[in-house]
């Protein structure tokens, strides 16, 4: 998606040759007109998938995940990492690894909110070593529901969660895939 | 507005005489229909009001503001509750009581994403005790910007967060305003 890689070009920071700071348009600040564009982008790949719902985390997945469910003229579920007060009982949940701050945090779905017939699709801001999505697909599974796809804003291609996932038959579409933030450039895979 | 006030009977599911479960559409599943219409109606409520960005706090805060600042043509501004790797240094930040959790939670907005010429929307999902909306607020004056109101998407009006935000001057506009809970049942303040 050329536009998004123009943004990522010029409002995206290197930090290291890990970590890339997009907190201008999608983790902090959200430019909502980008994050229209790449819903419609992603409903559009799985167009003809019979998707019944969009699935995401919070937080920073809800802004293009929400796009693209109203793209596709279903509900998005988002996750949430906290179990709030109103979502006891009846509780789907899966333990998701973080690298960036190595511990697991427990993740959270209202069970009534997936089905066995449900159809979904997976959005996340960030694919890098994949433990979210992969999160997202377990908790799924749990339900019975079946999983069309992943779609992923920026994927770190570098990382291991396109593999992780390719491995367990899940499709995944990126819309900027980023081979190296070596020598604090932003180098694209090629198309 | 109307079919906020329909969705909330319908789908809505009081737990107790302070709270309303909304799970279904707001706070683990977005209907990014109705998420759509509530932010054209927000935005226009503020429409001549010279807004340069919305700020909300995340999470359920994220789709409503989103919506509205995509039809304010500005850019949104989450508030974070966790301090990302990414966000230091330079962040505003403040102490945000919770009287669901009992207790204080630190929020965080890079300093470079408001600045002293920009006027902001402030938009939350729910108004209780405004708490919530109060720490926007404070991060706001921080920078020197200034507050054009906040929107509200359900407002528990037996409770005392719009009588603070009034006492500070600012403008609050709720798309629905809960007068009791009482009973079981969902009763709007009469307009």
């Amino acid at each position: 998606m050329e536009i998004l890689k123009q943004k990522i070009q010029k409002e995206g920071q290197v930090l290291s040759a890990d970590v890339l700071k997009v907190d201008a348009f999608l983790n902090n600040q959200i430019d909502p007109v980008l994050m229209q564009a790449i819903g419609k982008d992603l409903a559009r790949r799985f167009e003809y998938e019979g998707i019944t719902k969009v699935l995401t985390i919070e937080s920073s997945g809800i802004a293009p995940a929400t796009m693209a469910a109203l793209e596709l003229g279903v509900r998005c579920v988002f996750a949430r990492k906290k179990l709030p007060v109103t979502l006891k009982p009846g509780v789907l949940t899966t333990k998701v690894y973080s690298y960036t701050k190595q511990e697991y945090t427990d993740v959270f779905v209202a069970d009534k909110l997936i089905t066995s017939n449900d159809r979904l699709l997976i959005i996340d801001d960030f694919l890098a070593n994949g433990e979210a999505a992969l999160g997202l697909a377990r908790i799924t599974r749990q339900t019975g529901a079946t999983i069309a796809g992943v779609g992923i804003v920026i994927e770190k291609s570098f990382q291991l969660g396109r593999v992780k996932l390719a491995n367990e038959g899940i499709r995944v579409v990126s819309l900027a895939r980023i081979q190296s933030l070596e020598d604090g450039d932003v180098t694209f895979v090629p198309e």
